[in-house]
């Protein structure tokens, strides 16, 4: 059995291009035993990834090339040497990029018959999961308080607007064009939007902000976090989530002005924060955001590619702001 | 009655110096109903004052000039048109850089008997309570944790690392000289100090934290902040306190690098704040304060000038890092 593989071929070297990625054919690889072997249906591309392949430390450790880019996927196990996981699951796994991959079963999570396997890269996957413990734990939200959120077009970004209604705030998101901003107004019931390409972007978020901002999700760093900060509101929370602005790059820019000073004087706390860390209430927080999917509370936004070979244009791509919700690739009908 | 006040005759260029202050003499104020006359026993030289004098945006409001400098005070109650407050009272009041000031009595804080009124100014004062607070409340220090602290020998740095010591914390003080340091280990019980002018600094800040840092107190933002930030353990707190490093500047530099990277990758929170939010429970900071101070755990080092004229040389030097410990200008025997 054959298998698609597509491999960081050399580290990017400022911004990310396609061809910094290879596809290649090999043997699909077998189960030992504990093990199963996993087709995948799609995998999502995710922002984050891209700090993997900056020289950096990151959470996910040293850069390296020749390897499977990383990525979470979702599939059908097809062959399992373990009694935890039958043959035939649904299951959500690290699979990367590429068509076969085996697993030990712990590291795999089934998915339940009355779940959406492709929601498990989005609403009840890890972006879901992040905007939901970002905004709830880490941000705290409380009803009546304005929150913004960077990216707010994006995997993580659309969602957390939408959860920020359902308990009660106002929403408004920052995002790369004015369209993308009609659509979170108009179709997710954002209160305002602001493109941080306008160039009058802080007088904008002025406007949209009139109380001021009471909890920051910042998934991109740079000048949007620095005009957030002069938003804040004294007491308030800044959610680090990501800092996209910075990834695509191999010389991330200076920190952002006002850091530590704002904070002192406005008492502000900034968190970061990887989902993980919650991981034990990951069940819990799926099926309330599963009730909010089947209640239509909250929309889930998928943004598709076909087949592995489109994986590399599909990142960069998204490194360039070009997707709307979650980016996957389909990789079998 | 004559008063001595020492004005701001001008907003400072780059670095602040004393002529940009200007000694006057006028007539001393006399107190309406419901207020006291104060006379100045002694005022705190605080590096956070600096901020004020900035264009930009400080809690301390905008910058003037012809205005008596700011700054906490100890004095003694000469006149008093107020129930509340007796004549004769020792009392810790904001009687900025002058002998003589009147205050709503309600603004002024009585010292009890038992406590020496010069402590207001340090342990038991704003210095001492920030220290208390931000350490144990908003840094949440546990014992074997490490804390880290800037500006070590400074007025707040100085208590932070021995109340660490008392919380059964290792302290690594972070100071200008390798003089100061040996003061911290060797009379204040520090486990370890480093000199951030040495151009080791990034080696000796590692071997001083073997087990890297739970808990860092910023009193400096700047380098040693983004130091610090590379040290940090994972889910480790950062309590924002000052930024001297940015005081003394009309050009304030960028923000660390590393935020809000390091924070999303470490888990990492910054808490800034200002000692006033947790006013209601200043009295039981002072009772064990004072305990300590009385078992001899904690040592209150002071730095003194004489006579207000001096309080401009006083502050440029303090700006410039020549203190130890809280300083302070005797205003009268």
């Amino acid at each position: 059995m054959r298998n698609t593989q597509v491999l960081v071929d050399r580290l990017p070297e400022g911004k990310l291009r396609a061809d910094d990625y290879r596809v290649v054919e090999s043997d699909a690889p077998e189960p030992d035993e504990g093990q199963v072997l996993v087709e995948t249906t799609a995998v999502a591309i995710g922002a984050g990834t891209r700090a993997g392949l900056q020289g950096s430390a990151s959470y996910a450790g040293a850069p390296q090339t020749g390897v499977v880019m990383n990525g979470t996927g979702v599939g059908r196990v097809v062959a399992s040497r373990s009694d935890a996981v039958a043959e035939g699951a649904a299951v959500m796994a690290p699979t990367g990029w590429q068509q076969y991959s085996v697993h030990d079963a712990r590291s795999v999570s089934v998915i339940p018959d009355a779940h959406d396997p492709i929601d498990y890269l989005g609403p009840l996957g890890i972006n879901g999961l992040t905007a939901y413990f970002g905004l709830l734990d880490v941000g705290q939200v409380q009803e009546g308080q304005c929150v913004m959120v960077s990216a707010a077009a994006g995997s993580v970004g659309h969602l957390v607007g939408q959860i920020a209604k359902i308990r009660g705030a106002r929403a408004v998101g920052v995002c790369g064009s004015a369209e993308k901003g009609a659509r979170l107004t108009g179709e997710l019931g954002f209160d305002a939007a602001v493109s941080y390409r306008d160039d009058d972007f802080r007088a904008a978020l002025k406007a949209a902000t009139p109380d001021r901002v009471d909890v920051y999700f910042d998934n991109t760093g740079g000048p949007v976090l620095e005009a957030a900060l002069r938003r804040m509101n004294s007491g308030g929370r800044i959610v680090c989530c990501g800092v996209v602005s910075q990834y695509d790059t191999d010389t991330p820019g200076p920190g952002p002005s006002g850091v530590p000073g704002l904070l002192v004087n406005k008492g502000l706390t900034m968190r970061g924060f990887l989902v993980f860390e919650f991981r034990d209430r990951f069940a819990e927080a799926r099926d309330e955001i599963h009730g909010w999917l089947q209640s239509g509370a909250l929309q889930s936004w998928t943004d598709a590619y076909d087949g592995l070979a489109s994986a590399p244009d599909a990142f960069v791509d998204l490194l360039a702001g070009g997707n709307v919700g979650t980016r996957i690739v389909r990789v079998r009908e």
